[in-house]
């Protein structure tokens, strides 16, 4: 029976990794490299496996989670970082009672150690970051397997790296770029002058913040629902009312505010997102007007449609008219269209409707448009590239 | 500091209330029979009350929790049930500082006893049943506040209904059928001999229930999701191999079976979705091939589009070709397009399409869409009605 805590949100798998290195804990990384055709994890997906069988984390759709166990047994014994590829596509296994999970899967497994460190602090601490990974080698020069680069949003830090790498940064920039701007990852192969490399480029970020302005009881089902899906979740509540940690414990941060500070807050940027819910008429205009002075994308409000036109009617006897650009970041009604009315249900609207427009998806059933399921990659390391690209986007 | 436990599904909210009933306890039972304008909860929100202040359910976004409870102890004193109206919208609450929940909120408080055994026991047996509650009665027979009658679909049983009910149930009875198909609720004024009466008409439904096809561990995160937002949750995986009730502890319901027996393994209806993800290629056919031979009106296959074709040529190389009714009851790729391709995003994206079928919604922003958020319900008593219009469906 696996122990592996296999659905954790990733921002969990992180911390337990964290911890791992922290305590200096004997453990194996292991990491989706590649994928061909369709798989469950999209590549940068990652497991921590450790002695005792147990694990965090997960790498495919519970296929490979047996054999990557037992060769993470095999990778703590000998100390060597390895890289298998799994074809899951033969007719057996696909067309029969086989595994069945479908598309050619490459895994980097590794022992745990410092090289990932500052990834990890990275990721745990809010930061973006880029790391080069050397995956395969044609040169022969086995050891450079697993060495690692850094990538800061501007250079690559390449303190660690072997040579072997350090003769495809340069290469490599525009690739990383793209990647530690999309938070992407993809295997790219490069020629150096000893040979064909193959490099796991990965672009890591932090999970995207959301602020949750209101104390009121349907506060605590978007906060957890939220967090299931790895926002960074802080509740913002006015005059300290009925505020305190103890009642949203699943908030990352619980802070008390007021109406008129809330765009001195905190750092608001383009990757924060801003529920207004305090059910107070002024409370809510004055938290509207405060965030749309900040470059947050989204201000979902909650409340009908005719409140939020009083609220507008009421603005506007004060001189102030919403722009386009300001209309088109309020979302109110907030919330996707799915029915329901318990506070879950209508907690679940309201994180739907993060979930696409922090993917920058248009919610529509998957089976009723073009295209594929996941944004596809196209990384050539001597090219720009658009590690952006949304299937969705360009089905509209 | 309250101990209600404000979000529970509603599932978990009649679990108590029949705990309560079972254990003969002392408990008030309180309802919303009657909103005007906007309000976070519908007519038929409820909450249970017991005398240590704790309790479970909602009826506002905690507005008027504070109140209920306080009334909730006059009403466990006196015995008597009693009817209480907020009027939320006057100016100093909407407009200043004050609770600021919008509407005309009207709730029915009363001693928990055996007039509502018969609802609590069709809803968590699984039943439909369908109630007529007097909550007002201009008659000046106060005596007959709370008293009931009970619906199955075809006819009122009165046995217990008070005189000035029953001489109004025959003409409830098309608004209670409408109500009693939709699972909503709406108070209306019946003329009798004896006065005016008020009842309200509550159809009670159980849960959709969802039965999910697999054993790996993607189905946690669905059949917690699923059971958040109030589905009740079948796990059946095939040939035992990893199934067990421990691995779902969340799932009602945890059985073997075999793709074959698939449309044998429970009574299908109209109000049952399915999800197929076992990730095997000829299960997942089989499976599908059962389970349109159901009542189903979903059938969510996990996988890319390029599956589901080859899938549907070798159903074709077989002579089963897909009718265009079959064709869109099958959603595959699985799920609104909400991004993210973690184990929870990914559930997140199924259950919320989930719930977008079960209540017929198109799953859009409710911002971007015309019409009121919930359905609107318009009753009545002497007229048919149209209690599932979707204030979606008209925009579309």
């Amino acid at each position: 029976m696996s122990t592996t805590d296999w659905s954790l949100p990733e921002t969990d798998v992180f911390d337990q990794i964290r911890a791992a290195l922290d305590d200096d804990a004997d453990a194996v990384l292991a990491t989706v490299i590649d994928v061909e055709g369709s798989a469950y994890r999209r590549p940068g997906a990652k497991m921590i496996l450790r002695p005792d069988g147990s694990g965090a984390g997960s790498i495919t759709a519970g296929c490979l989670e047996d054999e990557v166990r037992a060769l993470a047994a095999e990778v703590l014994a000998d100390g060597d970082p390895r890289v298998e590829t799994w074809d899951l596509t033969g007719e057996d296994d696909v067309w029969g009672l086989g595994v069945g999970c479908n598309g050619v899967i490459t895994v980097l497994l590794e022992p745990l150690g410092d090289s990932y460190r500052p990834v990890v602090e990275a990721r745990t601490d809010g930061a973006p970051i880029g790391v080069a990974t050397v995956v395969g080698d044609e040169s022969g020069a086995d050891r450079a397997l697993g060495s690692r680069a850094y990538y800061d949003g501007n250079d690559f830090s390449a303190g660690a790296a072997d040579g072997a790498l350090s003769d495809a940064l340069a290469e490599l920039e525009p690739a990383m770029a793209t990647l530690y701007e999309s938070g992407k990852a993809e295997t790219v192969a490069v020629e150096t002058d000893g040979g064909t490399v193959e490099v796991f480029l990965e672009g890591v970020r932090p999970p995207p913040e959301l602020v949750v302005f209101g104390s009121g009881p349907d506060v605590a089902p978007v906060v957890e629902l939220a967090k299931l899906v790895d926002f960074r979740v802080t509740v913002a509540s006015f005059r300290g009312g009925k505020a305190g940690a103890e009642r949203f414990p699943r908030a990352d941060e619980v802070v008390s505010s007021s109406p008129a500070d809330v765009s001195d807050l905190r750092e608001w940027d383009g990757d924060t997102y801003a529920v207004v819910m305090t059910h107070n008429f002024l409370d809510d205009r004055i938290a509207l007007e405060e965030l749309l002075e900040t470059p947050v994308p989204y201000v979902g409000l909650m409340g009908p449609h005719d409140r939020f036109e009083e609220m507008r009617e009421d603005m506007a006897d004060d001189g102030r008219t919403l722009t386009e650009d300001e209309r088109e970041r309020i979302y109110t009604p907030i919330g996707l269209s799915l029915g329901g009315d318990s506070p879950y249900q209508i907690g679940y609207s309201i994180v739907a409707e993060l979930l696409a427009v922090a993917n920058d998806r248009t919610p529509k059933h998957l089976s009723r448009r073009a295209g594929p399921i996941h944004d596809r990659v196209d990384v050539d390391a001597n090219a720009d590239t658009d590690a952006n690209a949304d299937a969705d986007a360009s089905t509209e």
